[in-house]
């Protein structure tokens, strides 16, 4: 297993099929690199960033890691024109689209020779960018972390689901943070995983050490998701989180909700550190974590125990 | 592979580690005794059944499969001493226990020498289980069908969790309904599977066929978990989820969500074949059925796909 392969660790030439979640205000280019090094695709959550920003971010990367590595673009956000234009000018190799239609920048990003990956949360969604022309989907779970898909279809029944409708290879997201459970996705036919929370939970993730802490004392039924009249986003239950629960009880429209939510919420939460009035983002398997680690760490740990999967799939059991 | 054995399969007595759901309006008799005859654990779903009816169809189990078989009691109903009365006389083997105490009935059935699985939706009432002396839990995610639990954790986190939490074999549910998503659970620690969506779409459940019809063409994102005010229960999206939903959007309350719900909805659905008016619950796996089977069929495909997931677990990869 020193040298596993597949349609994903040769697509993005990383030498374990393990990605790095591009996180808003918690993965900059300081994790992307760490992650890169370790053999895994790093990524710069670009969602956050201003283009001067998002320049500087991929200009240090580069300089930290001769490895390949992506920037992550949700595609809701006004501003993203200039965001793409940062891309495309600094020769950045892989592309990870979300959040949007797969075929506004895929024919473009493709004609400059990216590589371009779109998050997905149904097999009608995946279906459509491989239509129009992505190399990979990931397929991410009702578990994950931040926004999530309307579905709400969890991803031990998501990648079954894309897997059968499209060629492409799949990438699993949300709820994995270890090798058995990434032993557990490749043997429904993903190629490979995408890591958010888990590496939030890391010395180079930029999050406030606030808000890491309070990830991994994160226990089962901490996280909810929440806002469905907006964009769905799971969040950690906080102060911020129980107003905006109370007043969905109470049947708050959508502008309420607005209102509610307010400008710079997320920054506040998971960069600044107010950890009552900010919007707090993970996943569910923030409940299986307990330690913050350097990233290179999260690799090993997750490799060594893929490989003591792959030599003994079973607990217990003699056949 | 012929002779898989684990802890599940020698406390249970079965040769597969595959658990039929017990579920209301769907797992009579007839269900029961087909799944225990082809290697599995059948279990009678008794919590729509009156004493008299659930006696019934205990004595033609037994008539019909000289196999072990379980009878499912939700402990939320009242009538439940009666029922379990029943079960004391009649002799059942295993019974599940579900939405409620386990150390109300564990003890006096532990002191009958019967065998006690506990359904459970976290690893803090896995923990509770295994004091109340259970001998297996089983650890449902929030992709499952009907009643479901509050924390909304996924089969892929909660299995990790729950097995680390306890000694007791560990069997998953919620989401799964292949060989390949057999495979994946085992792989995080679980030693059997119960599966109740899969057996819903089987020749021998009591459902409704147009129901039965409706399950087999549901697509992801056609259920939901509904009812949060009241107990959180997944539904397939008809007209009356669609009412339920149009209430909670505006903010209704638990008495107005009970009075919409009224009585017999369940059966009125499941059993009478009503897909406008009834209450219909399925798992999220439907998106992933598309056939009607004998439930032995059922078996011996899962059976025989899981074993070419252990003989080859990843696709398309060269290690």
């Amino acid at each position: 297993m020193s040298n596993f392969s597949n349609r994903v660790t040769a697509l993005l030439g990383i030498k374990y099929p393990i990605i790095q979640g591009g996180m808003i205000w918690a993965s900059g280019w300081r994790l992307a690199a760490a992650v890169s090094n370790a053999g895994g695709l790093g990524v710069i959550g670009g969602g956050s960033m201003q283009p001067d920003l998002l320049r500087e971010h991929i200009i240090k990367c580069k300089q930290a890691t001769d490895k390949p590595f992506a920037v992550n673009l949700p595609l809701l956000y006004s501003g993203i024109d200039k965001q793409m234009e940062v891309l495309i000018q600094e020769e950045v190799p892989i592309i990870i689209t979300s959040a949007g239609n797969p075929s506004t920048w895929t024919p473009l990003l493709k004609s400059k020779s990216r590589i371009v990956l779109h998050v997905v949360s149904s097999a009608k969604f995946a279906k459509k960018a491989e239509a129009a022309g992505c190399d990979a989907v990931i397929a991410e779970g009702f578990e994950a972390g931040g926004h999530n898909g309307r579905e709400e279809t969890t991803t031990l029944v998501l990648i079954p689901a894309v897997v059968k409708a499209v060629q492409l290879p799949v990438i699993a997201a949300g709820g994995i943070a270890t090798g058995r459970q990434l032993f557990a996705v490749l043997s429904l036919g993903a190629e490979g995983v995408q890591m958010g929370t888990r590496f939030v939970a890391s010395e180079e993730a930029s999050s406030h050490p606030d808000f890491k802490k309070m990830v991994i004392s994160a226990a089962e039924g901490d996280t909810q998701l929440s806002m469905k009249k907006l964009t769905p986003v799971r969040l950690l239950k906080n102060k911020f989180y129980h107003d905006v629960h109370a007043a969905e009880e109470r049947g708050a429209t959508s502008e309420e909700l607005t209102t509610l939510l307010g400008k710079g919420r997320a920054r506040k939460g998971m960069f600044d550190g107010d950890l009552n009035e900010g919007e707090l983002e993970i996943g569910q398997v923030s409940a299986l974590l307990d330690t913050i680690l350097p990233a290179s760490t999260i690799i090993e740990n997750v490799w060594s125990e893929f490989q003591k999967a792959c030599a003994k799939p079973f607990r217990n059991s003699a056949d």
